[in-house]
């Protein structure tokens, strides 16, 4: 299968990569910025293309991994594409393709890209769709030459998936920025929480995380939550999103009865 | 060393059990139910004790694992101590135990704990603190009996490492928690955010959180970030929380210049 890479930012590189090693030719990357679709395509064994004209038009599929807010304005500067195009965002309804291409699909890998940071496809859940049964099969194919994790899921559910992915990982990051911030202004070390963080994400491997809750929250442990958002006190919108989400907990704690 | 281990909690569990498995002689598990202290008893060769006449008072050091609100009721409640009283509570004070013993410190492993999941405590953070440098360096000595990780810290800090726990921990277990209750709407698995939540763990050892972070929030992508609203539209608290979230990420994103 011969496959055209439209962007070459995390997820793009990564899957580039994963697609390489998996033994399927990248022809092409594509994007605006010469230097970056160079680089990405030396990794590849593919040619670098800035000039949409110059996109070969015989290609199978055509993996777009954009930005969702480029990704249209992209599609449009296009020649027709005869090969099945796809995208690979969460958000965004395989139907937004339609104009742009008869033959549509959806590849979405559920993890979270850095482009320095090389991934294990072999373990993340790939979702796909596409518009006509025989492309279905074509990536249903490619993904599971990639992992183990592979099934058809309507953009619909793609949506909600994305969005639980948002909480799970994007917000869940952000608390790990913000206890960072709490260490970094008493000259305390971001490393020493590495095994609480590694501990909280195994227990939820064997306890649904309502049975894993611990901390002050559980019960409104009134003198510790207090004691904190004392500590909180210059900070207001860490205080603010500390009481939120302390609120959050133990109502979660009390609906379920513990 | 001869330890009694005041309450049967998730942490005194775990904490039992490695210091039981490094040797040290657990004399007495004391509380107030008698089947609870019973149990954890017999897994640590102790005798269980409901009656504070009957505390052992020869003992080297006694371990107060208890929920903080109950603490100092408990401990009122004891006979005077001549041996070293410690807690193990991240957000207490070590001055708070100075009405009941003239030997005071605090024993506090950097962990979430439950008592049905045994953890290896050999990378666990333990802070040590005591009101007398022979106490502390007894702290020390049973400290790393445990893990690599132990060193010294005053209450003021440790109070704040305590913060950054309930961040890095309980918040970011009830993000997984509403990332589950979102998919449980619509028939999908958690099971299937679990190589994500993985790998955004792994990513912090690696790069900083904020150099970690994706998503829709890092550029306020309006598109999706409106569509996730939307699809909370029936979910206001998860909604607020989603909305207070992603403009703290914009804020951060921003002033990383990223």
């Amino acid at each position: 299968m011969r496959i055209v890479l439209i962007g070459y930012g995390n997820l793009a590189t990564q899957l580039g990569i994963a697609l390489h090693q998996a033994g399927f030719e990248i022809l092409q990357v594509y994007g605006r910025d010469a230097a970056k679709a160079a680089r990405l395509s030396t990794v590849l064994g593919a040619t670098p293309v800035t000039d949409a004209a110059r996109l070969d038009t015989s290609a199978d599929v055509y993996v777009c991994a954009l930005k969702d807010a480029v990704l249209t304005e992209v599609l449009a500067a296009l020649p027709r594409l005869r090969g099945l195009v796809v995208h690979t965002a969460g958000s965004i309804a395989m139907a937004d393709l339609k104009p742009f291409a008869d033959r549509v699909g959806v590849f979405y890998p559920l993890q979270t890209f850095s482009a320095s940071r090389n991934v294990d496809f072999d373990e993340i859940p790939i979702y796909v769709e596409a518009l006509r049964l025989e492309d279905e099969a074509i990536l249903l194919d490619m993904g599971q030459k990639l992992s183990r994790h592979v099934q058809v899921c309507a953009s619909e559910k793609r949506k909600q998936l994305h969005l639980a992915a948002v909480f799970a990982c994007n917000f869940v990051n952000h608390f790990y920025h913000l206890a960072a911030e709490i260490l970094e202004g008493q000259g305390l070390g971001f490393q020493d929480l590495l095994p609480l963080i590694d501990e909280t994400a195994r227990k939820v491997h064997d306890m649904s995380p309502a049975a894993a809750q611990t901390g002050p929250a559980v019960r409104y442990d009134h003198n510790v939550i207090d004691a904190h958002l004392g500590l909180l006190a210059d900070r207001p919108e860490m205080k603010s999103l500390y009481e939120a989400v302390s609120r959050s907990i133990f109502r979660q704690a009390t609906k379920n009865g513990s």
